[in-house]
């Protein structure tokens, strides 16, 4: 693989890759040609796949344990978007001008990501590239049938409710450009953070499911309003948002107060990973109770409304974004 | 995505990779976080990665639709190692000056594979790279649970068996790069044909690990020598071959006639995709006549021994190779 720079694929596969695996029977030690999985009894598979490139998707000078964490915790979030326990993950990395040591430490990030989601490499590929590092990885995670989070159950009435805080992705890439020069270092770090490690809602992701407290669910990687719209074409309706109560972190308040160009960002910035609900009105309580028992805060910042747009008011009421019909577009 | 001579991504999907999820209810027309997956009572799930670099892993210039089902079979054939019936597949594109002609021949070619073999695509990413074209391959399929092939139960006594021919991939190769003018046109076109598509052996291989006719099987990628080396390894046995009864086609009969140094690339080439088996004496007549109904070719090519090598026999049992332990390191 790569340039020469690394050992060959076996002994990489023996050193890194079989560590990370050995908490999973199914992936054989990565030794045959693929994995086994065993589905829980009445459970679906639930399979998720993202490509990520260097300095495309993250910096490649970005610290590689880090690369390593992201790129696992965007296929999670998938994950937590349609409600799943992870199982696995299935990883083919294409490496350019890597070295052992760039490596090891990949390698100690998908280790401590393993550990604190609870699963395990189970099988992939590993090849050289004359081009930037490329990662695949598909998660595996499972499901109680029909329980699955969809998009295309949202009813008009139902609350819109947003897990975390938004645009700190976003604006963390800034400030790693150090577009943000203005900010405070801790809320430059803290932003910074964020961009790099998403964290994936899956606890709640997954005990909301199992409670059917949600009409719809999805992971905000997109941007809210481009997610929304997602939900709002597939279940067939519109939906009205209010701008005064999106959730935002000390540090984003910061920066759109020294920024206000970047406020955009808040609502169409992407890379948020956090959680997307509607629910019926009467499981707002619910679920903001199951939130609070996993420390997470949930934001109702609108509802659900017969239409094909979605509309953005402000502190009034009054209509000042109208996103109209082409949800694929923007 | 790519350099801007592509649509974006979501009309990409809309135009070319939605058709190809059609079939797949569980693939939610692509427009959710992640596809669903029922598996069948009593199966269990097999799952399998593979990564491919333009010029590394096929040439940029391969007609598309050749370089899509390639792409696809090579993960085929490692669910037809497995005994597994094909699912579905995730698929994630890094594209760099691909143009939509481009991309509708390769739909195209995946169209036709999808329809041979019986799956559909079920998710994916689509992102664009400065660097060469790049795919990965996530292959899922469900196989009876204990009834799949594995490489770690080869006992002394067993019989070594492998289907088709060997040779003709990595001998094709040489003709595309035009290595080998002495051939005539037929059997460079034929050795072509058979590198730029492989034949996955899902329906023997499967019919195998149903019927529990084999003690392990995986499919040839890495070589003949080295594939029956990871069996011997995984398994803790050695291994007799005859170097006479190695199948050939007709071209590579010709194409070692004329080259004989390209005599190695029938065992140790590899991109062959042949089915490699090992099994208890006393079944190859049963395999010989499943592989007879199937109309395809089964050679008994040597048999496993109490040791740690593979052994490779002359037409008068004289030993010519011997490759002892470090399997992984060929």
């Amino acid at each position: 693989v790569g340039k020469g720079r690394l050992p060959p694929e076996f002994d990489l596969i023996a050193r890194y890759f079989a560590p990370l695996a050995a908490p999973a029977p199914g992936a054989l030690g990565l030794t045959d040609d693929a994995a086994l999985i065993d589905v829980s009894p009445g459970h679906r598979l639930v399979v998720t796949m993202d490509a990520l490139v260097a300095d495309v998707h993250f910096l490649a000078s970005d610290p590689p344990d880090l690369i390593a964490r992201k790129a696992l915790r965007v296929n999670l979030s998938d994950l937590a978007g349609m409600g799943a326990r992870p199982i696995g993950y299935f990883m083919a990395t294409a490496f350019s001008d890597q070295d052992e040591a760039w490596l090891a430490t990949f390698a100690a990030g998908l280790q401590e990501d393993q550990r604190q989601f609870g699963l395990a490499l189970m099988g992939g590929d590993t090849v050289g590239t004359p081009g930037p590092l490329t990662l695949a990885i598909t998660a595996v995670g499972e499901v109680r049938a029909g329980r699955e989070l969809r998009r295309s159950r949202a009813k008009a009435g139902d609350v819109v409710l947003v897990t975390g805080t938004l645009g700190d992705g976003a604006l963390g890439l800034r400030a790693l450009r150090n577009e943000l020069p203005a900010l405070t270092a801790d809320h430059r770090r803290s932003l910074a953070r964020r961009y790099h490690l998403p964290e994936p809602r899956l606890a709640f992701g997954r005990a909301v499911a199992e409670q059917g407290l949600a009409t719809c669910g999805m992971d905000v990687s997109d941007g809210l309003f481009a997610d929304l719209g997602h939900i709002c074409e597939t279940s067939g309706m519109g939906a009205e948002v209010e701008l005064a109560r999106l959730p935002l972190s000390p540090a984003a308040e910061a920066a759109v107060r020294v920024y206000p160009d970047l406020r955009g960002l808040i609502y169409a910035g992407g890379d948020d990973y956090e959680l997307l609900l509607t629910a019926a009105s009467d499981r707002a309580a619910a679920l903001s109770a199951l939130a609070g028992s996993l420390g997470l805060r949930l934001t109702e910042i609108g509802r659900i409304v017969v239409g094909n747009s979605v509309n953005i008011l402000d502190e009034n009421g009054k209509e000042i974004i109208d996103i109209r019909k082409g949800w694929t577009h923007f």
